[in-house]
């Protein structure tokens, strides 16, 4: 297929070198030019203007969040001069936006396919990353053989954009969620003596012995949090999300509350460099466990 | 070896079985007479009085609750009579019982090995249980072999008892956390429009494949609440021995006062009889969801 | 005094006639033709559009809300042909936006006040608002007898618009925070027989004899939740300035994420043409009080 | 009349001079000697035993808590021996114990009123507290003339004795929710400039100018938090009855919930020793206030 990329970040340019290597014709636009030139070592065309990537068969985007988003494609206008393609955008946004887009795409007359991923960079590259697929059917199915190139496993759900980008946001809130969780279990346990690679080591290899609570409760075991890999103020962002499309739903969430105020707490002490899985910290903090030891 | 075993409900009868058939000599005791007619037919001897079975290289408790083991132990003053035993307390009590039992067999010079168990009463029948471990070496040596028969693996936890109950206590918090974020975030999803079934099975089946969230998953997904595999009053309960050890030791618990209130409005609404799983119902009802569609 | 004045709902309309009655010439400008012409009546000239009211010894704008001041203020330019005015603006906003006017006004060279108000509406009819104020020295004594004709009193926060305009953010999270505690209070008190009324009267007339409990007070012990003094998403618009000026400086609020949920489920079930008082009634649904008695 | 009186803390003495002021007949007793020496000075009798105390035309008991109330009241079987008298029973206790106490006084032949008092030890020592009253009507009414004497009003709230006690638990909720709320706005207001002292000023003199907003808000704006007026770990022990009455009777409270919390962080950071207001100082801290400025 005839592909055009907005968007190579960590995760962009994974997923776009996979596109080349499933022999599909990639062009490829960034706003900074050297992951443009490592793509097109690797056999991508580089696109002059986001107006030139977003063309073709499809045009995958992979940007940063609502403000990315807004700003390149709605910005430059990308929607008005690309009839016939199909967009896959692929950004973790607001369930506000997806709704927006979703009209616009079809005023504009263009196939619209929301596809948040799941998965951290090494996933990417291996092109093993979950994708969570939304869609008009024909849209869906003209664009699939690109979720067979950059994922394990694409997960239909249904006609309606919106709906992908929804779970997308749940499920960040629920790895959030998990992070509180181990934060305050563990809290308690060491004030009983339980450490907490100890502690973790046990539930995480049994009841809770899935990647998230594995890789997360490695991190917090080992309070590796520099350099993080996934900063706390995007973690903050995701909340962010879960929160403002539960409040235009009418949806009380009171552990997406708590979470509000464990980002805040790590924010106000400074811990704005490290990996979200730091607001575990904060109750061992207020617990005074540093104090006492 | 000699073993007393007090508590055959369903968890005390599938463990006592796999000690007999693990080749110990089991005497067994139990307030109802039926369970113990049952082990007497596997090859279990009958106790006459808890005190009968409160003696041998080991005795093995598995009772309800802080109360049936005041009400037995204390209450029958077994620690009395047993010198030279070790007794092998499984069951889930609060932190505070723990470390009043723990000074009360160092003066009796009785042998004290908190070993609370997790897993569902069929891996208690397969001998797959996770077993977490805690008390003096010598202690813990000499009961090992009673690990080998009902458990999977044996956690060692150190020295001192108390600490295998607060990890059994803040294990039980992490899996009731689990139910709310699943309910909050399927509330959040199906407010728009993504079923419940449709999200967990993307998510206990990526991120998320434990068992924990697999199992309750699906409970949730089919509303499979009734007959209850875990009844909610003892969720609450174990959610309270949390509320109580974190207490006791100033550890804020955000998310514990949550879980609170979601059993306290779920049992406020009748669902007393509903598996614990059914906390997930709370946060569709608040959300308008049933009223709506 | 010659002034202009901007946005004539409920508040403002009031406050207009109070600066007429004090002699002081005022030109009217409001998006809808009827309440300039009851100003009209009552002594003041109309203006003919917002930038013909946006000149004077002072501009007193009350708008009803962020969008409204961005539309009418930002919208219309009208920062830039008002050099020598001082502009008092009363409208509760959220602390950002108040940050962004303090940029705006003194690049265009204007005096900017915020002075916030509380009061209802026949409070504000009878000149005893009270009237938080915050700018520039030279700027406040300049408006300084605006604020004896529709106030009781103005209290001083120093230079800083954006300190009376926080002041008011916080101030209603506090009446928010008390209509919730009552709702709390009141719950649990009639689950175990005491009845609203009896509940509310006695501590209103004690430890909380205040204008916001006795007041509210009132309307939670009769239900007297339609027609709405405030409506509940107005109260809910509230919360989210505190939730946004908190998230903004990282300042964890668990009060004001409480409210957030409480907001939502009473806007869930269907509220939203009630009095925000009635967030009281989440309380007592989730006790299941009503489903019992 | 004839009134025996046990419990003379620095309520129990205020309450129980002012009932000798008013010409009763008053017999003492007290665990410790001092007190009783003092009152028998202004002209009450001392009594040898409780149980010289427990008898008359009334007794009225002020002690500490539910563990004080089962130590003297139960332990010493004070009900046995009473027939004909009828017990006032002042003291804040668990709404568990106060419907236990109901029934073995009616068990007993006791006339039995619950009449909990708000007030700190000034108006005590003035006969200016606030006296809820419940019971049955004729207890009530024989023992009316000691409310005359030790309160300002006797609030009378029905049959069932439970309810003034419930009354009182939710009325010191509702003031640990104001504290709390006080903490929070004041957190907000000083994160952009407004100092405690200011913030609070306006606020308690207006909206909420009640005796316990305008009190302890001095109390906060001064950070007059030792010696404590009530120490935090009582105000703590409080917010523990609520949560205990509320969790018996199946009423969530999320403010409590979060209180709960409040206080462990104050406890887990060395705070025991301060006045209950210093929950205040959670907020600030967890905003980081105090290590900006």
């Amino acid at each position: 297929m005839d592909i055009g990329f907005i968007g190579l970040g960590q995760m962009g340019r994974a997923m776009a070198a996979n596109l080349v290597k499933a022999g599909h014709k990639v062009r490829v636009w960034n706003r900074s030019r050297g992951p443009v030139d490592e793509l097109v070592k690797l056999g991508a065309t580089p696109a002059a203007t986001p107006a030139d990537a977003f063309r073709g068969d499809a045009v995958v985007t992979m940007l940063a969040n609502d403000a990315a988003v807004r700003d390149i494609i709605l910005g430059n206008r990308l929607l008005d001069g690309a009839r016939g393609t199909v967009h896959v955008n692929c950004a973790t946004i607001s369930a506000a936006l997806a709704q927006e887009l979703t009209g616009l795409h079809e005023a504009a007359g263009i196939g619209y396919v929301a596809a948040p991923v799941f998965g951290r960079p090494d996933m990417a590259e291996a092109g093993k990353l979950n994708v969570v697929v939304a869609g008009k059917p024909d849209a869906v199915s003209r664009v699939a053989p690109l979720f067979d190139a950059i994922g394990q496993k694409a997960w239909p759900l249904g006609d309606d954009p919106v709906r992908a980008n929804v779970l997308k946001i749940a499920g960040n809130f629920m790895i959030a969620a998990a992070l509180e969780t181990m934060g305050e279990a563990t809290a308690l346990a060491r004030a009983y003596g339980v450490e907490t690679a100890a502690f973790l080591d046990i539930l995480t290899n049994t009841l809770f012995a899935s990647p998230v609570y594995k890789g997360y409760g490695a991190i917090i075991a080992e309070k590796r949090y520099e350099p993080a890999g996934f900063p706390l103020p995007l973690g903050f962002k995701d909340v962010g999300l879960a929160l403002a499309a539960s409040q235009d739903a009418h949806v009380p969430m009171p552990f997406a509350g708590v979470l509000r105020d464990s980002f805040l707490d790590a924010l106000a002490q400074g811990s704005a460099e490290k990996d979200w899985a730091s607001i575990a910290e904060v109750s061992h903090r207020r617990a005074g466990l540093d104090r006492k030891s």
